[in-house]
């Protein structure tokens, strides 16, 4: 049976529907009878709902976080929907499908992983496959390659988002070399594959999206480049000799470096071609997907204007607007 | 009949008015019944209206921005004044006297106008007075400028408020001249007349103040170069001869670079004495406009400072304050 | 009797204790009856009170910041405590123990007193022992400077917070002392003693923590400076001598100079190793008393992470968390 | 006959040839004897020369920045070439081959030219197509946009830098535009066309590169936002409508965000997918022509670091090197 | 018998005057004879001079900053004049006029100290008159007052300089005042006297301009505002009253703020109408002062710019320029 | 023999001694004749040596870096001192004192080396003890912690400064950890040892100070935490057990964020409280030692200020200063 989202609900709805519960309370009404609240999500946003006449019993038998399954009643009040529950319990998280609770890419992940892949394994630089080939065949790394978001709140903040970034990235990449003779085709093809492989740990994107204690003490840049000093050292195992210390140096400096400015977090500025390029693809990237984005989920046509961005710090103009004409000079003016 | 304002209604008034519609809803009460809620604004501010048992059908009769002529009661609910309507309907916006939405200088615009004339058609440099006159010929350009605020909060934020602003710079221009000798008269004259011209389309001001589309894409600045150099070109019509270019350039110059730094949105800063005149006189005037205005405009007694201005990141000081002593260290240490 | 503090009360307690009043309201309920509404406060905490029927009569019988007996019943109210008074009146301020109402060192006072008089009458140098005494021989300095508080809320923000502040510097400043050779022993004690003295007449703490005109308007760098440039014209009287001009210049160089840099509120950067010094030592002590007690202070044990600190702009660590568990790569990555 | 550069002098050579007279002095010898010493510049360099026993007459019958007819020998002087001149005068600057003065772009400006007519001719939309017209049909400005330089020492500084750069760009963006679907690729590409279209009047590059008086005081933003406005309103004759506001604001606005940011000069930040995408490619291009040419141009094969590059504030690492070896903790650590 | 100065020597003068010494050297010819070689300057300049043959005994008979008495001959030297000396001895500092040898404002001192006592005697209010005559009867701090410049480099770095600056802005002020109403006109004017004042001490101007130990380490904002205390402290001697103290708190507040940011060392930011307009005047006076002396002083025709100012980070436009004649497109464009 | 240094040569010596040859030159003098040029350094200074009538031969018979035996005459030339060799040939670096050739330490560094054994040995907690043993029994990573210098000019810029300036910090940890409970002991001994580690390999100080490439492109932070990394792998073999995460954890944030801020190349600030400690302590030194070295090192008694100090952006003030004596109102008005 197919799942009904939270923004599929209408008043008068009868529910019987797992959501992720968060935001628990036990209260007391106006006749210090005792209920409990909670907000019920999916994927889609959220639903506010109580169980009247629930106690400590009710209230302690799951925790935020939880999955549950809720039974109750969608209805109208004060101008906003809610569920009036019947029953609340707890969910096997087994049994969830978790793309039903977060956001996940359009693209085909299977298809994407393949293109990754394609690049990484056409590699001429036979050091360079192989420390590929190290991180492929690491299959817990490449699951949570392939599930984890871009970023929490910013770009590509979805399941794939990672995926879908990075392999976008290497298809830019792939295009732009041939401006820039000079500039070492592997070494920039390897410096997108693991700018931000370090978030594999920096984020936690089981439930919800959010920052692991390591990501914030640590940051995926170090973390980046302490998966690239590990997987190095497999290296010989392939090939029979050590990564080229030049080789292996350029590459940390890219990851390194690849905020662009020490003030957004980069310890070492970019000073080669490559980690120069590897930069400009990836301010690129993350604005288009954050313009583009916002100006098509914008869903108010009463203005020109998408919600202000606090990350760059504007709005976007989506076009179509007569605010000119709201000027009186303007109207006989034009 | 003269107008009951916002400010001025009791608990208990009939009403029979026309305002300004603003934060239209359809909501529920707990009884399942629709009503409409909306704001009415007028000049001195706006009071929270409700017509019972109403439903989708008037509340599609206006919208958001239009002119109501509203009909019922104030009463006293919770320790705030409202209004239960008997009658809402659309207004013609003809019939509204645009100026008791608004706020307005406190000068005489007439006054204000013919002063602006004098000081330019008394230029004396030919050129630069058959440029002024080319602006001042322009009806349309004329009308907005007299009605244009100099900006939507900050500073001069009312109908007139450009006009104002310009004028008293050009009086204070003419008193400081004699001190900087070495500097063109006309030229900063001119400069201080055409400094915020494009706000004229920057902003929206027929009934409320805003940024028009034009204004948020390419701004005041970029927008009065391009109207000089329009009205440049109709120059020769009246003197034969275009206008010189230094000189040309030279209030190009002063126009673009009156922020006084690219941060301020300046693309270019003050290299000429003119141009560091126009911007030490603007900075001066629009400061001293809101420290004035924020310490004539607080009325709370209880405290000896103004609210927290976040254009200027301070509070400003009354005085009268006893603040000191509050300090027990204080009452013996003096 | 011992007083019971706000946090200590429970749902049907007799309530007949002396609070704070703050944010007294005059407000109108459904039925339009009167009542008075307030928040009764102390050194825990605050909790809403509301005396029905209560008109203007009472409603003027005290002001905010007064101290009020209170007398009538706790109760819970859509599960939050609030009180049903019974009667309110005004309390004479006489008969308040002021450390039941404002947060305290949990030193103690006398003997950081003693220890601050050791250093500063040990000192070696005559003349800044004489200074050093003009001011302990100055009650009402004395008074203030053990009672005022280091700051209104970034750290050691409660009575006896500036003595504490200065003793532990004093005290830090005499063991690192013998690694920098070269350093002046009696003007970095001194310079300690001093450096925030001003903080006496900036900060208001007789019944709540605020700016005193004086603090807003002219700042404890330059008031510290003008008590030392006071105290210093009363040493001849001790010594027959006035004190050595550059002593003295490099003294206020310290108070002048603490914060470091001009974008701080220093108008001058530290000059001399004794400034340096004193600034090295003040940013340690006021950061690591911020880190140390966000740390301690925070009860919530869901999250290894203290709330946001808007002064350092970021969240501590508290450890412990499992942030981590909650990435899928992680369970089976680590 | 060939030239032969500056870079090809040898001691002995006899000296029969036009070159770029700069830092011309009237100077006397130990002995009181005046002689004239002047430098002799082409495109490859600079070389000093002497003419001894010449006075005032000589001295003045060139300028510097003419071109001199010089006669004379070269020789080696404290291990420097110098030229003693037998005879120097004034020559035409007719007669003159420009480009063996200032550097040039390597590519063929007339290929060049043709893939820029190519892009801008098959623009779908007619507006802007017409307009792209407009531009191309205006002789003097094509002569200017394919001979002037993209900056005077930053990037492309030589003859034909800014049609180099600006054909570069739009060959990555034609390469980029699918991979962000909901960008217009017209405007695009006109914004790119555009961007830097005002350097044409900006700088000066007859027979060295520097910046006009315009350039210095209205910028090459605003100066092509004039260039556009000016050319939009030649359109109706082309099409017999005017280009659409909102589209002309669109383009408009790309011009004037293209660097960025308020700080880099432009007084509005990119608020359309296409201003953002204009504004990425532009840094990319000038940042990897910056890294590549010092990277490239640097012969110095003693250091695996290129000279300080001021505009980036850094050094490129041109690899190769040996550095880590120095020290002695790695020669037994790796 | 009339000075001749440094700017008035030729080549082949006899001379015997004195200047201040500067640069002094003890050499060795190549032939290993030791000669003295040293500056002569005076305010209009300086020139080298040697004397042959001189040892130790002439090198230690005078010091850098001495005046001495010079006797030689003036000659052309490889283009430069120099001076070879027959005689040097130190002269008394008495016999000297000042001066000679600092340059001096050109209005008259006299008539500036009389219109600064104009002001300051006809101000309202009796306190402020009462303070400002502490001040005026203080001879020393007049004499310094008069003397002092208003910079070392910046603006009215000359005799007579902080005179001029702070006359002026009364000037200013007293045109300006009208325009603002609210503004208290006694404050500003009193303000603007003091702001500056602390220079009298921060500031060396006996033979060169430089910083005092105490300029360095307290700066003229803290002297000013400690000048201020101590003749507040004198007033009661004169009014029988102490000055009111918020009327004190404002004027240190307007010493303290005048610099406009904590940036530029105000520990205060302006908060009441007169320390904003107090900086808003201080800061147009300086920059006009600027631009205007730099373009009078710039000799050199063959630019419309003068040299780089360093302070303003910016060349400034003289004008008459035809640097757009150099660019191809231009020619033709126009 | 003892050796002579630079510092110690006189006109007239005759000079048999190794040096560290550098600025290598073949030059031809006013007659034709070619000679070789070159600068004999040791760690005391640096004299420029000739070899007159030396052609390509000699020239190429060393390079610059390497060490020297010179033979010659010290003479003295035009006020210096040079040296006139009569031979130079390349010397064994394998029979040089490389302590001549750089600065060093006062300290004893068996010493230093036995305390910061000391401390590490004594660590209460197993896991970090025997993380420091792992340092500790890696002989190359020793060998490189006691030569190389903490900066290559910043501050103990000298052969050992690494080792004193970590041994001073753990001494300044130790006497401050009982001021601040609740901050890990252990922890804050083992983040002071690895804080600047990695210098071992940005660094090359083998014979003159410098960067590695690695150094450069990824920098000392990133490289320590790699050896963190690395050591830490290995303590199982010691303890049989791994570190714990969250323990690990703490110190590699520690090594990042140890400068502080982002602006200042530490891609995290501190978030804990050892990390804060840790960056209050390495402050505080590095910033003593500069203020100290400064004021210690200055020999000119001519004025009360050091030079200027670019990293800090200062002078230090060494006191004893007449510098206010200079000022005319000064010398009456004190």
């Amino acid at each position: 049976m197919t799942r009904r989202f939270v923004d599929q609900l209408r008043d008068g709805d009868q529910l019987d529907e797992i959501f992720l519960a968060t935001d628990k309370q036990l209260r007391v009404n106006r006749k210090g009878a005792q209920y409990v609240q909670l907000m019920l999500r999916d994927r889609t946003g959220g639903i506010s709902a109580r169980l009247w006449n629930a106690g400590d019993h009710v209230f302690r038998s799951f925790d935020d976080g939880d999955f549950v399954l809720a039974e109750g009643k969608v209805q109208l009040f004060e101008g906003s929907l809610q569920v009036i529950l019947t029953h609340v319990e707890r969910a096997e998280a087994e049994k969830v499908e978790l793309t039903d609770f977060m956001p996940h890419t359009e693209h085909d992940v299977g298809k994407l992983t393949e293109r990754l892949r394609g690049y990484l394994l056409r590699l001429s630089n036979p050091h360079l496959r192989a420390l590929a080939e190290c991180f492929l065949m690491d299959d817990a790394f490449v699951r949570g390659f392939v599930a984890c978001p871009a970023g929490v709140k910013l770009h590509h903040a979805y399941v794939g988002g990672l995926l879908e970034h990075t392999v976008t990235m290497m298809d830019i990449a792939d295009r732009l070399l041939p401006f820039y003779p000079g500039t070492d085709r592997d070494l920039v093809l390897m410096g997108v594959f693991l700018h931000d492989a370090g978030k594999v740990r920096e984020l936690t994107y089981r439930r919800s999206f959010g920052y692991s204690d390591e990501g914030q003490l640590v940051g995926h840049i170090a973390i980046g480049l302490e998966m690239l000093t590990e997987k190095a050292a497999d290296v010989p195992d392939l090939t029979g000799e050590p990564v080229p210390r030049e080789l292996l140096l350029r590459l940390k400096h890219m990851v390194l470096s690849h905020h662009g400015t020490l003030e957004h977090g980069s310890p070492r500025v970019p000073m080669t071609p490559e980690a120069m390029l590897l930069h400009a693809i990836d301010l690129m990237d993350t604005r288009m997907h954050m313009v583009l984005r916002d100006v098509k989920e914008d869903r108010n046509s009463q203005t020109a204007w998408t919600p202000y961005n606090p990350t760059l710090q504007r709005r976007f103009y989506k076009g179509g607007g007569n605010g000119d004409l709201y000027s009186p000079a303007m109207e006989s003016y034009d």
